[in-house]
């Protein structure tokens, strides 16, 4: 049973999900993953995952079967689950709500040694055109508000498996960070008549500090006031609300952007664990006039401490102009 | 040269502190923190800290020689520095301010090896003092907004030197997380007349399953939203504002209860690092109906991933309900 509780000072929910298989006990200082002897991500072992919901195959194979290019699956241990009603309810101050949502994995390749730094362009493509198809689908249900699509490489980035995967939670709210970056921006439209993304964008391509690479309809820049060391938003150059209305040319593009970026990365910063976490309009609002998808990549280099947790304020040693000139240098 | 600038969307100031000494290529996967052969907090090595700033000490002691009991000292790779003007500029449609404030240690105790949980009372007490002397002190300076006061112990928990220490900051705004406490606490007076932490602090005496401790006018509680497994608020039984209105015996009292907590969560969770941090109301507005100042403890248990960093939404596979019982079951 998971549910999603609201905090009553500042607003900002959270999923308490005990079903997830800890009990308070079983904490040490560090969580202790169990190290598995074979992957369940990998080929022959699709009976090892939940029934999929959608793969790439060749015309004719059979689902659940080898032969795969890409697969979409529930998550084994979800952090909510798709079963139930949207209900609502107080305890005293508080306010809770039940723990419905989907959140499913996307297994990128049957190859459990490739990254996305390293794989076929077609194969992220095909990855990213997963992503698309799986926000179409779920938006067709009318109790979720947003899906955040994220990655976790590298196991002090949050990854519980090694083997190449990304995944996606619908949630029945537009979470808090979306919510700020909405009436953020919506203040700026109101102000300007602009959007605030496409103002970056061309002050970015102007200036060329920041700005690490671009072309394909997209631009990768170090933003002005990144929380983290090369902290990167790759951003489509016009203005595009909505990440699942790309078509399969956009989505083409965004995999050579970012894999650039990746190797580039990779290179400098010797294959660091990384993030990264698509921002897009919320699921019934994709024609806004002031919000631009983009998508926000974090390599983990460093660790969050007191200052951080307690101030929403993070000092960052490395200054943006800085990491976008050496990531320009060092080349993908 | 270090700097603030704010995220032109959602408001964020970052720091920017290209000073603190690493450049890009430094950068492996996880920071390599020098391992110090003779520690600069211990007794004896007074020299190889800036000049204190305050010290217990006996009647005549002189400054910055051993024979101390506390001392607070200038850090000495700060985030922001204190000597310059607070000149706020612009960059095309970003803004950003000089990086003015005040970055200090307090050494706790001569004893390395010592921890807030084994310490004696008194020690945490006069520590407790110490910081209501430095905000006291800092709050003289107009150009400060805010001082946050928080401490990392571990490793994993961001701290560098292990020998017993806090620290604070004094800056020139107040921070985002502070600012979104005293909106979401401004609304919920408006419409209830009533301090929302009052209100938390009789529902959880009354309901008791989130309730850790209680005694020496404060209470000990698992939040109803935890954004992390264990993670703990200690907040005055009565309407207090300002950390720094708080006298010898308040002080005393929080030293008390908060030794009780550190040694539960130290014998449930195996001596976990963690983090506190003292949120209380900016400098200038002291008084205020609607603030309610408290000290967060966050054991540093999990790992934060690409969901929680891209939606500002945390997955806790704990409920505090849970996390209250065991702390309350194993005895401080």
């Amino acid at each position: 049973m998971s549910e999603l509780r609201k905090d009553p000072v500042v607003g900002r929910w959270v999923i308490i999900s005990s079903e997830r298989g800890r009990r308070p006990t079983d904490f040490g200082p560090e969580p202790v993953r169990p190290k598995l002897t074979s992957c369940a991500f990998c080929a022959g072992h699709e009976d090892k995952t939940p029934p999929e919901i959608v793969a790439g195959r060749p015309p004719g194979g059979r689902p659940n079967t080898p032969d795969w290019s890409y697969r979409v699956v529930p998550n084994k241990w979800p952090a909510l689950r798709i079963e139930g009603e949207l209900e609502a309810s107080a305890e005293g101050l508080y306010d809770r709500m039940e723990g419905i949502g989907a959140h499913e994995v996307v297994i990128e390749t049957p190859d459990h040694a490739a990254t996305m730094a390293t794989m076929p362009l077609d194969t992220i493509a095909d990855v990213l055109l997963a992503f698309r198809e799986r926000v179409l689908d779920l938006k067709k249900d009318g109790r979720f508000q947003y899906i955040l699509v994220f990655k976790n490489h590298g196991e002090a980035a949050g990854a519980s498996l090694e083997h190449p995967h990304s995944q996606l939670i619908a949630l029945p709210i537009i979470p808090i960070m979306v919510e700020e970056e909405l009436s953020g921006s919506a203040a700026y439209y109101a102000r300007k008549e602009r959007c605030v993304w496409c103002d970056i964008v061309r002050q970015e391509r102007r200036d060329r500090r920041r700005l690490i690479a671009e072309g394909d309809g997209f631009v990768v820049l170090a933003p002005f006031a990144p929380r983290f060391p090369f902290e990167t938003w790759i951003l489509p150059d016009r203005h595009r609300p909505a990440f699942e209305e790309s078509d399969v040319d956009d989505l083409r593009g965004l995999a050579g952007v970012l894999q650039d970026f990746l190797r580039r990365m990779n290179r400098l910063l010797n294959d660091p664990p990384f993030n990264f976490m698509l921002h897009t309009a919320p699921l019934h609002e994709s024609g806004l006039d002031h919000f631009h998808w983009h998508l926000e990549v974090i390599p983990k280099l460093t660790r969050v401490a007191g200052f951080e947790w307690g101030s929403g304020f993070f000092i960052n040693a490395v200054p943006p102009e800085e990491a976008a000139t050496a990531l320009r240098e060092i080349g993908p």
